[in-house]
């Protein structure tokens, strides 16, 4: 018999935001990987860190900040076949992902690579515009609403069509784009509908306004509110 | 001193995908609030129920489930009054919502209510969609994707144009629009990236294909991967 490979979401940042089920299964599975990066054990590693019991077999999986896409591929291969031999052996692998697995999760990328060979399951967590509004005190989305959750890398044309067909927009991962999305929320008539919101949940949480001209970290992202 | 009103999400269903934050809270709080049909007592608080201890005060806020807006109103009123009251004498009440509580929740009603008049805070939940994309082992997003969240009941046009502009999309509540989304994607030539999950999480899970014409509750949705 093979292991199953687990694809844990370990919530936005506070580890009282992981499921009953994510530390259940941290508890009792005999091997976590977590991307991290090329030193150090990673934000998901360090979220879940209470409820990981001494003496797990860990694998880091290690992604430089600006990875190119080679060397991205290799460091999953290479922990894909780290992973692939503990399920080969019959013991469950458990990868953990900030926020929830298959959105935007590098969980998606071990999935690619083994769901063909090993039966897969997949713990939902809480993600990160869930937990930005929460800290903000604003609806993400009501009633009929339409929500766009949009990547900062993406065009301004392609960020305006999505804001125009829909109600209510997350701009996620915002970091260095905030003054170039400043701008555009401004020009179309959405600023004074935008709040900025680092670190959800987390002790260094911040929630600023879009104006504001401070450098933002990776882990930030616009609510533009219904 | 006045009490604080939190809003709790619960998650999609099973109750291990509750938070430890949200648990601690049912545990502490001396008064918990939570929507309902008419009789009985409501999926958040079915949902939650494991972790309720008996001797609570509780309060349902009782809606019809094809309500008029005056009948919602209404019912929204008069329980915002009865969690007033306590929270006026100091009694922190807890508002319990299925998945998350501002993403289509309804504590977003209670909050509109008291959030002036009350210190609030909320706990972010596991919602739907992701609970979803686990179920089917699908990717919602990766990468650069911008991912359109959008309601069953929103019409043709506007379903066309928000997954024009973006990579994967959700499409909520799907319920009796079953058809007429089908048809919609089948269109598009969309329907083979598409998956009907209903249920997600509980115990009478569902994974339909689009095509399949069985009747669809309320809790159902359409993933369009990426």
């Amino acid at each position: 018999m093979t292991g199953t490979l687990w694809g844990i979401g370990v919530g936005p940042g506070d580890p009282e935001l992981i499921t009953h089920k994510a530390t259940r299964l941290l508890e009792r599975l005999p091997v976590l990987a977590w991307p991290a990066p090329l030193e150090g054990e990673g934000f998901a590693r360090t979220i879940a860190a209470p409820f990981i019991p001494a003496g797990k077999t860990e694998i880091a999986i290690r992604l430089s900040f600006a990875p190119d896409r080679a060397d991205t591929d290799a460091a999953y291969d290479g922990a894909c076949r780290a992973i692939a031999s503990h399920l080969e052996a019959g013991r469950d692998v458990g990868v953990l992902c900030e926020g929830d697995p298959l959105f935007f999760g590098s969980f998606i990328y071990v999935l690619a690579r083994l769901k063909d060979r090993f039966p897969v399951a997949v713990v939902p967590g809480v993600s990160s515009p869930m937990a930005a509004a929460a800290a903000a005190l604003q609806p993400l989305t009501l009633l009929d609403n339409a929500l766009a959750v949009i990547p900062a890398t993406a065009p301004d044309a392609r960020i305006e069509a999505l804001l125009q067909a829909s109600d209510a927009a997350v701009i996620m991962k915002v970091g260095r784009h905030r003054a170039r999305l400043a701008a555009l929320l401004t020009r179309l008539g959405l600023a004074s509908r935008a709040v900025v919101v680092e670190r959800a949940t987390l002790s260094d949480q911040r929630i600023v306004a879009l104006s504001d001209s401070a450098d933002l970290s990776y882990f930030s992202l616009i609510l533009v509110h219904p």
